[in-house]
This record gives structure tokens, sequence and C-alpha cells, in this order.
């Protein structure tokens, strides 16, 4: 079967769901991005499929919360998982703090002014002080908090209700969230103020696993989508390793494979150590996530 | 002035222009999508703006035939350069024959199929076989032009009326084409084996500089748009460094700079040159051109 | 003052040190490595200066094993930060089983011989077999270790003397290894594995951190070198934040700025956050480690 | 055949081909640099085999001039192709001129004090008036110079014997050089500035094609090297494509092969195509030129 390049043609007023069904016809990444939308949908109604969503990078200061915020609360996922970094922006924005551009930069002057800088995106350095009220203030809450979903879902419970945070979302949507580097954070790090103020918590690092293993063993089918790499690509990788492989795979990264790193893999490598099916439904996008996340949900928003 | 991130909010029937501008808000690569929009549609206004539209890579291959085709019908470009493989499968087109699709290949196999891969697109190998018999029916017409402009818009002419190609549309339009590197191409091939068999023709190699400087000096102002990088980038800034800098750049690639090419090069480092202006209005966007031209162009037609 | 540039010149049998002291005389890459290797040396004599080693990335599988003992066997570094992979491949080899090459693969062929891949090497998954026997057999003996640290120092006292593996040099030489992903990793399956058996063992998160902080803290000058981003690099950059940033720093990666990760972001980007000091001597590689490592190293041997 | 990873071991005084030695037993990259020498050694001890060496990205400018120099001298190539800025850098230094090193800049500043930079590289704006002036002193000489290549060779006739450059060494050694995108560069520009002025001159750009395909043709066996991709690769592979297919083939760049471009192609795409042979040798390097070259020559220099 061969089938013919349509060249895509633009048209006034064009909704993104047209323009990435004619980019299926086109070449390169735009034929990938196409593609991805096609398995996306399929993966988001096999009524037999748990999802587990992996993101990598500064996501939610570079103003994709929102889109993670729908997929969690149109239940498309089961399992999320991601960077103690990720879980810290979010509560900054939890608790009333912002992330801000910046087109241009001078890492000396920031400095000077308390300007914490990612790429284009920074915070102000004062945001750690809520973070740090808030630990303080609810510090014995988390005496019952035996491991890191469980840390994550406490602090999600603690946000009022109503609050427009993953962390509470998930709480309320019942989505447990991993992070096995939780430590490695500006959470972790207001965490260690208060240990290194002699205060105690006990949360297992290698409890969590029992939960997301059960999860990929217990489900019919697996999908999988990877934005970024990173601990929360192979986390998922692992759990499904010696459960049962994806049938469906979606990732995005600007990672090379020729590093050798987990992150810049290919889904296909992930074949040779069982963690995706052989007949796996799966597409690779090398994009920076913040134009292809927003690009492939608005295509299946409906 | 410091702006909060905005984080992207996805509505159901979203419009790619909607999309684009709720990106602008947002860090990382949206940002500068938004960006880019923003000053794409002050270029395209800029009445004493002339526009330079450069393209490297193998996009007609891979389906943006079309919209380079609108850009140029709506007069937004004053000049255009691309490789000769461009400009080849433009012809490979306007003669008859197709590009297609291949998500997964096998290059042994592909060879022995006859088909020329282009990443995850090909071609069949016999295509040449319509550019010979264009070049050997129509070689006498060639007598005349006497640069590499004069060759390519002969082959815009010789098209039929309504033609659907870059060529034609260039010729119909007046928009030169320069393509410094025509001889690197299937048409550079198919013109050595008319002279191989014994005929003439004399194409000289620098005569175009001419023109295409001349058009930079004459402008009030310039504004640039390169697609990938390579000898359309170099050579379109090379008419502006002698000449006067551009005014607005826009430059889509996914090369890197620290290897020094001039295709990973940034927009800003043109400035040290005088390729572009102390305050130009300029970004660099780092995706596949084939995902960036799309959502450029859907979000500012109109 | 302008250094010209020094055309590199290859002399028979050149030595590596010979080489990379022309390659700072050169541009672009060259010149990076030349001056990379002069801050190292810096870095390494200074003897206020505690060094802290990331290493993401399977450099283990990779071959880069015995550099990574050397230096630590040499004592260039205070503290190893690295991922549970690179642990994991470290404890398969000290174990008795391999790494192997592959120029050429098919993962579904692979899956069938039940090899796991990483790019060009791969292991066979029996591996597992001898890490669950390592665990089955020491389990009780991590009763006591009660934050990760301290369960990886056990891993290493456990293995025999002699045993040529960085777990075990990293114990004989009383350098702490830090790994906050552990649970992320082969050794974190092994473990799952005890835990659903109905096993116990107690290793807390958070608890790690005043170690390393307290290094940070207590020394008077810091250097950093980070081999490929990740937790590695992150972790002992959060633990700078709020003690005092770098002096010197040195970082190999492949990984995009753009996309706005932390394993991408240049080194500079750290002074605004006060990770990296605004004077300090850095520098960032953008080459496989596999490649920048080697010559790095044998260039300052002595 | 598995053969097993061994670790790379750093000695005191290594070599730099002891340590290349070394990378072929380890993996990722390092692997392939191991294998990128076997191939090139067995390349250029093949007597029956044409060896062609194409060089894109500002080569000269960041001091690879002398390992392009020593591997004419040693004729270890027999055609050669570049970009018109690596031959104009190459007359710039053959007219007494250089490049400088710089680690920072500021490009507005850069502006100011006429240098134009190439990533950490750049040379004064001056350079050109000695181009200039070379040109306008022999003009009339290049009156009989009817294609590129004898353009080029002129100008290497012209230079005076024992001058250390590309284009002289190439002239005494009798290497065609050949350069389709010539206008394309500094050179260009200042043949711009004679027609500009009325002068006249008549180089034709197809001409060439007749002897690079000839030579293609005429070995019983082709070899390739491609530094850095662009036109250089793509001219080469074209000369190969419908006269025989390469036999070796070593490439280094670090450019994508998902955005489609021939540059970041890998070898084994041009298999399709018949640029390459089924059963060639050959391997793909990413990796900056600037280290990859160095190492690369330094290991087979005997």
């Amino acid at each position: 079967m061969m089938e013919k390049i349509k060249a895509i043609k633009i048209k006034k007023e064009m909704k993104v769901s047209e323009l990435v069904d004619e980019m299926k016809e086109a070449g390169f990444g735009a034929r990938k991005m196409g593609k991805a939308v096609e398995i996306m949908k399929e993966m988001f109604s096999d009524e037999e499929c748990k999802v587990f969503l992996g993101v990598a990078g500064a996501m939610v200061a570079a103003g994709m919360k929102e889109i993670i915020i729908d997929i969690i609360k149109e239940e498309k996922i089961n399992v999320f998982v991601t960077t103690g970094a990720n879980l810290t922006h979010d509560l900054i924005e939890a608790l009333g703090e912002s992330h801000y551009h910046c087109d241009y930069w001078d890492d000396k002057d920031f400095h000077a002014k308390e300007f914490d800088r990612m790429y284009n995106v920074f915070m102000k350095n004062q945001v750690y002080e809520k973070i740090e009220e808030f630990f303080e203030k609810n510090w014995e809450k988390f005496q019952n908090s035996k491991n890191i979903t469980g840390f994550l879902k406490k602090i999600g419970e603690l946000l009022p209700r109503g609050n427009n945070s993953i962390l509470r979302i998930c709480y309320e949507k019942k989505i447990p969230i991993f992070c096995p580097g939780i430590s490695d954070s500006g959470i972790g790090l207001m965490v260690w103020g208060r240990l290194a103020s002699g205060k105690n918590i006990s949360i297992d690092v290698f409890d969590d696993m029992k939960e997301i293993i059960d999860i990929a063993w217990g489900s019919k089918k697996n999908g999988v989508i990877y934005v970024g790499g990173g601990f929360p690509k192979n986390f998922i990788q692992q759990s499904l390793q010696f459960s049962k492989g994806a049938d469906y795979g979606i990732q995005i990264t600007t990672d090379r494979p020729e590093s050798g790193g987990s992150s810049g893999a290919p889904l296909e490598e992930g074949i040779s150590w069982g963690k995706m099916k052989k007949d796996a439904k799966h597409i690779d996008i090398f994009c920076d996530a913040t134009i292809a996340l927003p690009l492939l949900f608005a295509s299946i928003k409906n």
C-alpha cells in the first residue's frame, strides 16, 4: 500500500484538528504529529487500557498546567508520574505565586534581582517562602504519610477544594502521583529545612513501586505517554517491564538517541526489554513539548 | 515589565490562530511560536519591507508545497531562495509524479524496489525519466538563459499555465528564484546528462548576485524567513551584509549552534556581521519545519 | 586581548594531552574541550575545593566504569551522584555479568533472545537473577540502612574486598553515593520483588539531603562535573543553591537548552539561582560523554 | 558473535591511537569513533578506492585547516568538495589574515568593532579588503576559467609556491576542488564587486559535474567522508548515485535525521538511492567535527 503525500493546504479560520488531520498526509514531523493523534484517540477510547502519563521538564512553569489538569479531569489517564520540579512549580502556583516570561536575560542581573531562570521563564526566589510556610504549618499532618505517593496525596488533600492545581485535582480524581525523585526538588528542599531544624518524617523510597506495578499488572492493556523522558519515563517503563508491556505509546522528546540515555531512546528500543509489546502502536515525536502537547490535545478535545 | 505566564487552555473546536495566541503567553518553544506570528504579521504588513524567504530541507517532498505557493500567490514575499532539491521535487510533481509516505523502511529493500528515501518520505527512482524528457524536449529553449535565475524562470515559463508548482507560480508572479547550488540536484543531474551527450548550455554562476543584492539595496527595509538554514539562508544573509541588514527575522531550524555551521547559528549572530540590524525584531524557532510552518501560516491566514 | 586561532597540527604518535592542548587553540567544540581540561586541572588541584560528580546516562554499561573508578581511587572527587541505572549496571558487573556491543539490532529479535538494548549496547535479561539473588541472600543486612546513601554503602560493604566496582570503591574510599531516584532502577525492581513477597525494609527518601547539603555548606569552595544532566545534576545544583554556589563547573551534555529541561540548561543559567557563583570558571561541552570523558581524563592523567 | 564491552582504561601519557583503540571496545559514540578509524584505515589503504572528502561548516576558521592540508599532502583523497565559506576562510589566511577566539561575545559590540562572529570564532571585517585586492589585481587571469573547478584551481595557481593553504596545496597536488555554491561566499561577494563595476567573467555552473561524475564512474571502488553535511555531502552523493555507490563511508554530523534534511540523514539512507552500496562499510558519528576530526586523524597518522 503506497500512500501519496498530500501537501498541507491552509484554510482561513482553520481549526487545530483540521490542521493536524492534514499533517497526517504530509511527511517528516508533521506526519508523526498526525499519527500521534490517531494513536492517542485509540488509546483514550480503548476501555480496557490503563494510561500512564509521564511528564519531565518544567512543563508547569512553561504553561502546560491546564492541559495536564484537563487530561486528569476528563479521566483520560490512570497514573501520573512527574518530576519533583513540576510538583514544586504546581505547588508554587497553588499557593498563589506565579511564573514569568523573559525573552532576554542576563543571569548575573537575574541573580541580583533574585529571579530563578529556566530558559525563557523565571520565578522569584521568594516563592520558596510560601512553600516553607506550607510545610511548617502542616508538618504534623504528614506524619501518617508512609510513601511518596501518600505524601503527595496529602499535599493535594491539604490544598483547598477548588484549588486549580495538579496536586489537588489528582487528589480529587484519585489519580496516584508517582515521583521517585521527590527529594530532588524545591519541595525536597523545604522538607530538608524542617529535618534540619530537628523535625521528623518517614517516607519510604521503595514502597510506591508495589502500587504502580500492581496497576500495570492488573490492567488488560496499557498505554504510555512520555513527555520529555527523565525518570518519569523510566519509572513507568520499568513498571511495565516485568508485568506487561504497553500496547500504545507516544513519546515527545528533543533528546538524541545516540548518547544512549533513556530520555532520547526511541520507544522501539523498549520492545527489546518487554516494556512495549512487539505489535504496539507507537510513535516518537521530535518536538519541543510546549508546541507538541497543545497541538495534540487541541486535536482531540471534544 | 514582568509578564506572567498564562497556562494554555485548550478549547473545543479551537482555531490554530487562537491556539498560537495562547502559546505566546506560555514559555519555552510555545512562547517563541507566538512571538514568531507577531513578527511575521508585522513583517508582512510593513509596506516598506521586502521579504526574502529561504527554504532548505526537502520541504516540497514533505508536503509544504501548497504553503509556499500560497505565500507567493498572496504576494507576501519578494525573493525566494531554495535548494536544487526542492526545485527538483517541485518539478517532479509539476510533471505529474508523486512523493509517498513510509512509516517503516528497509533501505536495502527500498533499493531493490527503486524507491529513494528521505526519512519517512520516498519517491520512485523513475521520476528522473520525466525530468530527463522535459530537458531533452526543451533543451534549445534554455540557450538564452544566461544565469541561474533566468534558467529557473524559463522552467516556470515552459510549464503550462495553471500548473500548480512553485516554479510556475513564481514565474507568473514575477518572483525571482535564486539557487546558487542548482547543479547539486536532480535537475543538475539531468542537465549533466545532456552535457554528457554533447549538448551545450551556458549558465553563469556569479551573475545572479547582482539581482539579489540590488533588491536588498533598493528596499527601505528587509525581512527574512529562514526555513532550515543551508545556503538559502547564507545566500540571503550575504546579500544583506554589504547592503542593509534585516529589520525582521524568523528562523526555523533544528541544527545546533555549537558546531559552528551557518544553519544552526542564531539570528542574533548575524548582527555582528551586519546581516541583521541591531534593533531588528527577530526570533529563532527550534522545531521541525513541517510542524512550525503550518502552525505559523495557519495563524496568519486571512 | 585577541588570541589567534591556531590550526591543530596532528603529529605521529601524538599523546591525548598534546592533542587536547592543541584543541584549546582551535574553535567550536575543540576549544571548549581544551578549556575544560584547564578548568578541571584547576578544580582538582584547588585544595579548598570539594568536587561533586554527577553522572546520568548508562555510562557504566557503555564502558566508562574504569574512568569513574580511577577518579574515585585518586580521590579527585568528594561526592558522587548517579542514577539507579548506573548503580544497577555496576552491580551487574560486580556480580560477574557483562554488557555487550551491537552495531546492528532488531528489537523484536532481541526481545526473543532476551537481550535488553541501550542504543548500541545490550545485556542479557538474565542478569536480573544475580541481583535478585544478591538481595535475597543479604536482605537482613539492609535492616539498619535508614537512608539511600546508607543503603548504597551497605551494598558496597557486602561486595568482596577488591571487587572492581564503583559501589565497592566508593565504600572503601568513603565517598558517599547519592541517588534520590534509586527506586527507578533494576535495583529498585529487585527490592520491590522482596517487598512484594512480604519482606520489609525502611529507607527514607529525604534523609540524605542533610548530608549532601552539609558537605556543600562546609566546604570553602565547590566544583561540579555534570555528565549528562538528569537528577544527578539537579540534585547537586539544589544542594548548592541554598548553601554556596560552585566556583568551578564542567558540563557534558547533548540535550538542547530550548526545550527548557535542566539537563540541557547551560551552567550559566545556574548563576541566576545561586547554584553557580557569578565569577565561576565554567564550560559546557556539547559532546557524547563516551567521547568527551575519555578525552578529558586521558588529558589530566598523571 | 557476542563481544563484551571492555571499559576504557586511561593510562599515563596515553597516545590518541591507543585511546581510540580502547573506545572501539566501549559503547555509544566511543564505539563508533573506534569503528570509524577501522573503516578509515581500510578505505585509505584500499588501492582500488577513490576517496571523496566533503567538508561543510566553517572548519577552516575553527582550526581544522592543517588536518585537511595533511590529508591532501599525504594523497589520501582524490576529490575535495567544500563550501565557499571554507574556501574564503582559506584564502583569507592564505593572504595573511587570521581568525580569532572568543569565549564570550556581545553581537552588538562585535558589530561596532567590525568583528564577524561564527559561534566562538571571529574574524575582522577588514579581511574582505585583502580578498577584494586579490581579485582586482588578478582579474584578467580568470578569463580562461570556464567552470568552478577551473576558477578555484586558478586561485591556487596564483598563490605563491609554498603558501600553506588548501587552495594552493590542492593545486600542487592536482586534487580538484568542487564547490557548486561558490557564489554563496565571501569569494562570491568579491567577484560580485567586480561584476558590479562592469567587469566580466564567465564561469559555468553545470560544467563541473562531468568531471566529478567521471571520477566516480572511472574508479573501481569509492569511499566517502562527509564532515557536516550540506551540499558537499549531497554533491558527492549525487555523483555516486548514477555511477556507482560508495563502498566505504564515514559521516560526522550533529544534525537530526527527523527533520528530513540531507545533512542529518544517516548514510544508510543512501543505500535506497544507490549512493552507497548495500554491503558498504559505513558509520555515522554524532559529534562536533572539531573534536571528531582531530581524534580520527591523530589515530591514523603514521
